[in-house]
């Protein structure tokens, strides 16, 4: 019999009365990029804290307030959680099943904006710390978490958070934020997170806009400024015009191209989920897709917007236009070198009417995989998924690890309720039930193992 | 004293009454593009004129109905009206002083969507007609109407209907929906219209929005495809690069160009209204900016749409990208053989993703600035605005005079209450009241003079 029956037993039986708590978390909006219910929303996390006898605080930035806590435990080693309670916004509404803000469960999943990325993660991970104080009446180690309210929008002030608060985020190691199953049901440990330089470019190229009638011989059109604009940062063969974009990109270890063969093939699963007809680059699956997902910078519109966009026809020129534009940054790239050589292409193209605003950013940072807290996640996840964690040395999206890598030198694992269909960012973001229980069971076993 | 002295005290005493009418049908919306209230001010419209003595007939067509109505005169020559009752949609709500759809009167104006384009000269027309059956007891003419719901979504069944109904069409000429004086207060007759083909272009790209952190590297963007496909169309050098665009292009005559001349410098006057820093082409003013306006075809992008368009940022692939795009067209060109040629076009550059939902078109036509009943409009305005109108051969706007011109064969001048500020199309749409009845002085003009 494990020496986790009791506490599997503990999580199994008060699975429930986790999911509620989570539901009302899920209740509580909490839009970074809107600015909605955010303070509200912190309140209600360091509560929750407070009541597993953490003392929380919940410390003011220059943005969305961060929650600190903290519970000492019998051993002298620190285990360091990172999180984020705000969630993306939900638009477009019309495409829920049900409203993103009640959460649901039906079939065995649980509905609602921000359920897997990333409240479901933080409540199951204290669902796991209730059940080890249940079972032995304290921690084995001391356990902080930071949950921050500005991860959706690039936690812009997160880093100078974390310089500005190293005594206090002292810690031996960092469990991250994500991490789940991947379409085999494998659970994955994800290792590193590409940087992003996020940006709106916006052309406002009159004062009002204008019937099309006279104004499209004569006047400058916003919405044409910034497609053409937009045309020369990148073009169909996908490699990005900016010069010296690519200066800095450290390009992969022999290791890292070792794990990525190890991974099953993305190809099909891809094309079924999200309807993919063709990759681009000619890319058609095997290492080279796998590699090419994670490994190489990217320049995606994430938004266009401009003139008129309801149904039918409106005959209007534009005064106004704008862009969203994501960069994914990988290792030794920095966002705000890509910005300066954004504006620079821009202006070389004539494009100085097209205005940047820099919405956040951080650069790339990765965890080495023979670290050994890598090896205690990797290991203690076996019990509960009938097998260890597969290495992936690097991810496509982004995440502040940077700050925790580099400047409070922590060994950041990951570990999640995740798994394929869970739909973060997306209309109907949802968890599987099981899987939440699964990371709580894995949880405790990691805070365990890592005090030993 | 002018024979037209009972008519102008009568327009005059009765101006508020008649305000007040227009008031009620601009409060009544009827927004094509967005199929709202269409049916409701087709009764409307034909109640007001029924109420003049006039038969009036609400006919199906297949898109919005159309409104004919007929009262016989003294005379047997027949004066045709057309007009059109449906409006632009109202967005951006954000944008407007007073409520788009509750007219309001400050400072001598008259605001709400449609009062000018077009039932302000709708009302003022009917304004006219009263007065001449007021002073005289009778018309001295035959007049007809006929008043579409589908002119800001291209008159999309216009053209059938017309062909359909040649017989009850029937008449000596016809007056046009609009026109107006320019800046300097002088009364412009306008005699041609530029055609129109408008298209939208749509791309999907995945079946569901994707984490940008996954999809950038290696799906196809929706937004990127579009913006490519857009900006094969036109480059910033302003050519619009689809094979054949400009093989009908009927270069304009001397005459054209004299007239042209003899129109006054409009380059300070457009940069101090809309904001606008330079021409595009190069141009500055003088007569070349006069003629560019009008004399040449358009690729005007008149909106953009794709992903996440709210605050702040959003990490997320679009599936979806479209804009709305509209050619407008000089003669010969006819809007189904640039929709081939676009469609050859985006195929030949590899853009056979991107959709083209054609959302109407119509050809240009001019009518010949020597016609007898252009004389007799230009003359009949001298009286009123203290000048006769100066001819302006054609516009850069688009209208459905085509089948006027060419099936019904009539000669169609125009004549109107716009002014350079009346905001057509855009937020405060607006009348100037003094203008109002200025129209309404010169529409009982012309009906008196056509007739005899």
């Amino acid at each position: 019999m494990s020496e986790y029956a009791k506490v599997d037993s503990y999580l199994e039986k008060n699975l429930d009365k986790s999911l509620e708590e989570l539901g009302r978390l899920v209740a509580q909006p909490s839009i970074s990029a809107q600015g909605i219910g955010l303070k509200e929303c912190a309140n209600l996390v360091a509560d929750m804290l407070r009541a597993r006898g953490f003392t929380a605080e919940v410390m003011d930035t220059e943005g969305a307030p961060v929650v600190f806590a903290e519970r000492k435990g019998k051993g002298e080693k620190t285990l360091l959680f990172y999180n984020h309670y705000d969630v993306q916004p939900p638009e477009p509404l019309e495409l829920w099943d049900s409203p993103p803000f009640e959460p649901q469960i039906r079939n065995g999943k649980m509905y609602g904006r921000g359920i897997s990325d990333d409240k479901g993660h933080i409540v199951s991970r204290l669902h796991a710390i209730d059940s080890i104080i249940a079972t032995e009446g304290d921690l084995p180690c001391n356990i902080k978490f930071i949950i921050e309210g500005e991860e959706e929008t690039a936690s812009v002030h997160l880093h100078e958070f974390v310089r500005d608060n190293k005594e206090k985020l002292k810690a031996d190691a960092c469990i991250w934020e994500f991490g789940g199953v991947d379409h085999r049901d494998v659970p994955m440990q994800y290792l590193g997170l590409r940087g992003i330089c996020y940006v709106e470019l916006s052309v406002e190229s009159l004062s009002t806009d204008v019937h099309s009638g006279l104004g499209g011989s004569i006047f400058p059109n916003a919405a044409w400024r910034l497609t053409w604009a937009l045309s020369t940062l990148k073009g169909p063969d996908e490699r990005i015009r900016i010069p010296g974009f690519y200066d800095d990109v450290k390009p992969p270890t022999p290791n890292d191209r070792e794990l990525m063969e190890a991974l099953p093939d993305v190809a099909e699963e891809y094309k079924k989920r999200y309807g993919v007809k063709e990759f681009i680059k000619g890319l058609t699956g095997g290492t080279e897709l796998k590699m090419e997902e994670v490994f190489t910078p990217t320049c995606t519109i994430c938004g266009l917007t401009s003139g008129y966009q309801g149904p039918g026809s409106k005959t209007v020129q534009p005064a106004f236009a704008s862009a969203k534009v994501d960069f994914r940054l990988v290792p030794d790239q920095r966002p705000e070198d890509i910005l300066q050589k954004l504006r620079a292409h821009l202006d070389a193209h004539g494009f100085e009417d097209v205005q940047i605003k820099f919405l956040g950013g951080e650069p790339a940072a990765r965890t080495d995989p023979d670290d050994s807290f890598v090896r205690t996640v990797v290991q203690a996840a076996e019990e509960v998924y009938e097998q260890p964690m597969q290495i992936v040395p690097t991810v496509g999206g982004s995440g502040p690890n940077y700050p925790f890598v580099h400047d409070l030198g922590l060994p950041v694992a990951t570990a999640g309720l995740g798994y394929p269909d869970t739909r973060a960012h997306a209309p109907n973001e949802n968890i599987r039930i099981d899987l939440y229980l699964k990371h709580a069971r894995h949880m405790a076993r990691v805070i365990r193992e890592f005090a030993r």
